[in-house]
C-alpha cells in the first residue's frame, strides 16, 4: 500500500515536516508526496536534510530508498515567499490536494494525508474556497462529512464543526446524531478491537432529565436507541463534563461522539496539542490531516514538530487496512 | 480566623470526609463543623477514627485539640439511613447550611465550606430547593451569583451554569460578561500574585472574525475592552479549544472566563476530577464547596477522598485572607 501526502502551502511548515519525518525514518509506510520537487529540493538543501528525492510519474512508480515526489510543477524557487501569504503558493497547495484526491479515488493510493494549506492564500485564486475538507468532499461528490479528531488517548467525532454554537444546537437532530454515531462506529472499528463508543449530551449534566434542555430526551436518546437496535456498541447520553473523564482516565470508552466542535476539541487539544490527527468521515476515500496550521512564524527553520504528520499517517494506515 | 464546614447529608460521604481530614491533620486551619454531633460521634466510632469531638456553643467557643461541632441537634443515630435518600437527613443538611451562612454573614466565621447534600432528599421537605448555591444566595439576599471551578492547574469561571446550552448563548451579553470578568479578577487577585485572566470566545475559533457567530464581536470584545479600561488584567477572546492549552500547558493565564458551564467544566474535570473546588462568586461572604456529590454508593466505608475538602478549605482561606 502506498500513501499520498500533500506538501501543503510552500510558505509554511509543510515541506520541512515532510522532509524531516522522512529523514528521521518516522513515516513507517511507503509514501508518495504530492507537491513541487523544486520546492522540496530547495528546502532539503537549506535545512541540510540530505534526503534523496526523486520525481515519480505516479504512485505506482514508487521506488524504495527515495522520497518519491509526484511533481506537479506548480512552483519554482523564485516563487517562494516563506512565511507570507502568496497567491501562487495557495493555488499550488490546492492543486496538490486535487491530485491526491483523484489518486485516492482511482485507487492509486490507499489513503491521503494532508499537510496544512493557508485558507487566505488559497482563497486568493479560489474565492469560494472554505477549506481542505469541503474541497475534498466536493471532489468526491459528497457534502455531508464530519471531523474525527484523534490522539492516542482520545477519539472525538462531531455532529457539527465550523458553525456558530447557535447553529450547532440546530444540527442536533435524531437523524444527524444517528448518522454521526454510525460513521464513528465504522471508523473506530477499524482502529480498535471491540470498540466502545460514548455519546455526549448537549446541555450541562446532559439536561438533568429535561430541566436544562430537552435535546437529550427528544433527539440524542432516540438516536442512541436506533444505533443500539442496529447492534452498534454505543452508550449515553453522558454529562459532557464527565464523559471525557470516563473515556480518558477510566478507559471506559474508545471514542466520544460530541455534539459540537469545542465539546471535543477542548479536551483533545488540552491532552495533546501537537499530536492530534484530523480524520474526515463520510468520504469514499480515507483522508487524514495534521491538526495544525501552516505556522508561518516558524516556517523553514526546521523546528516544526513532525508528530502530527506521523500520527496522521498511522491513523490513515489503520483506517485503510480494512475495506 | 475560624472556618465553618457543613457536614452535608448524613446518608452520604460528608461526615466521614470531615472526620478523616481532621484525623489526618489535613485541614490546616481552625474549623467549626456545622452538623449533628450524634451522627459524627457514630461515624467516628464505626470507622474507628478516634477523633476527639466536642460540642461548641458557637464558633467563638472554639477550643484547640478537638473537632469543634456546632451541634444543630437535628438527627440521632436512629434517624440514619446510610446510602439512602431520607427526608430527615435532607432537611438536616439544609439546616447546617442555613446556620453556617448566618454565621458567615455575622462574621463569626471567616468563610464557609460545604460538604455535599442530596438535592432530592432536601427537596422532600423543601420542594422549591434547587441547590446549595441558590439557597445561600437567597439567605444573603443576592440572586446573581456564578460558579468558579478551581484546581491547582486551572481556575474557570462561568457566564452561566445550570441552564440549557441554548439559554446559555442568550446570557452572553456585554453586561453579563463584564460582570463575570470583574468577579473573576476580584477573586483571582486574592489567590494569585499578578493574575492574568483569559476570556474564551463562545463559538468555534472564537467565531473566526464573525464567520461562525458574532457574539465575540458584539458582546465579548466590548466587555473585554471595558474591563481593560478599568485596568483589569484580561485578554481575549481566545478560541475555546486553545485557551485551556495556553492557560494550563503554557502557564500564560491563571484563570479562564468561560461562556457556558461545560466550556470550563470539561477541561477542569478532565484535569482533576477529585481535587476540584467550587467557589460561589457574587456573595457578600466567602463560600467554597467540594466538587463532588454525596456518593451514596460508597458512604460510611471510609474510602471517600478528602482531597476536594482540603482544597476547598485552602481556597476558602485564600479568598478570606484579603477583604
Amino acid at each position: 500500500m502506498i500513501f499520498g501526502i500533500t506538501m501543503g502551502d510552500s510558505s509554511g511548515v509543510g515541506p520541512e515536516i515532510l522532509l524531516k519525518a522522512y529523514r528521521n525514518g518516522e513515516l513507517g509506510h511507503k509514501v508518495a508526496a504530492f507537491g513541487d520537487l523544486a520546492v522540496l529540493a530547495h528546502c532539503n538543501r537549506l535545512l541540510g536534510y540530505d534526503v534523496a528525492l526523486r520525481a515519480a510519474a505516479s504512485p505506482a512508480d514508487y521506488q524504495d530508498g527515495w522520497l518519491n515526489v509526484i511533481d506537479l510543477g506548480m512552483l519554482g524557487v523564485a516563487d517562494l515567499r516563506i512565511g507570507q501569504v502568496s497567491a501562487a503558493s495557495g493555488a499550488a497547495a490546492r492543486q496538490y490536494v486535487v491530485a491526491a484526491t483523484r489518486a485516492a479515488l482511482n485507487g492509486e493510493i490507499a489513503a491521503m494525508v494532508t499537510l496544512p494549506l493557508n485558507k487566505e492564500a488559497t482563497g486568493l485564486s479560489d474565492p469560494g474556497f472554505t477549506g481542505h475538507t469541503e474541497l475534498i468532499g466536493a471532489l468526491c461528490g459528497v457534502s455531508d462529512v464530519t471531523i474525527m479528531l484523534a490522539s492516542d488517548e482520545l477519539i472525538a467525532t462531531h455532529v457539527s464543526t465550523h458553525v456558530s454554537l447557535g447553529a450547532a444546537i440546530e444540527r442536533v437532530t435524531k437523524d444527524r446524531v444517528a448518522r454521526i454515531i454510525q460513521l464513528t462506529c465504522d471508523a473506530v472499528a477499524r482502529l480498535r478491537p471491540n470498540p466502545r463508543i460514548a455519546v455526549a449530551g448537549l446541555n450541562p449534566h446532559a439536561g438533568e432529565h429535561g430541566l436544562f434542555g430537552r435535546e437529550e430526551i427528544e433527539e440524542i436518546q432516540p438516536a442512541i436507541e436506533w444505533a443500539r437496535a442496529q447492534g452498534l456498541p454505543v452508550e449515553g447520553p453522558f454529562p459532557p463534563d464527565t464523559v471525557f473523564y470516563l473515556a480518558v482516565r477510566k478507559k471506559r470508552f474508545d471514542a466520544v461522539v460530541c455534539m459540537y466542535h469545542d465539546q471535543g476539541h477542548i479536551p483533545l487539544k488540552l491532552l495533546d496539542f501537537e499530536g492530534g490527527v484530523n480524520v474526515t468521515l463520510g468520504l469514499p476515500i480515507v483522508r487524514t490531516s495534521v491538526d495544525h496550521g501552516t505556522a508561518f512564524d516558524i516556517a523553514w527553520q526546521g523546528v516544526a514538530s513532525t508528530r502530527s504528520l506521523v500520527k496522521a499517517l498511522e491513523f490513515a494506515a489503520g483506517l485503510a487496512a480494512k475495506p
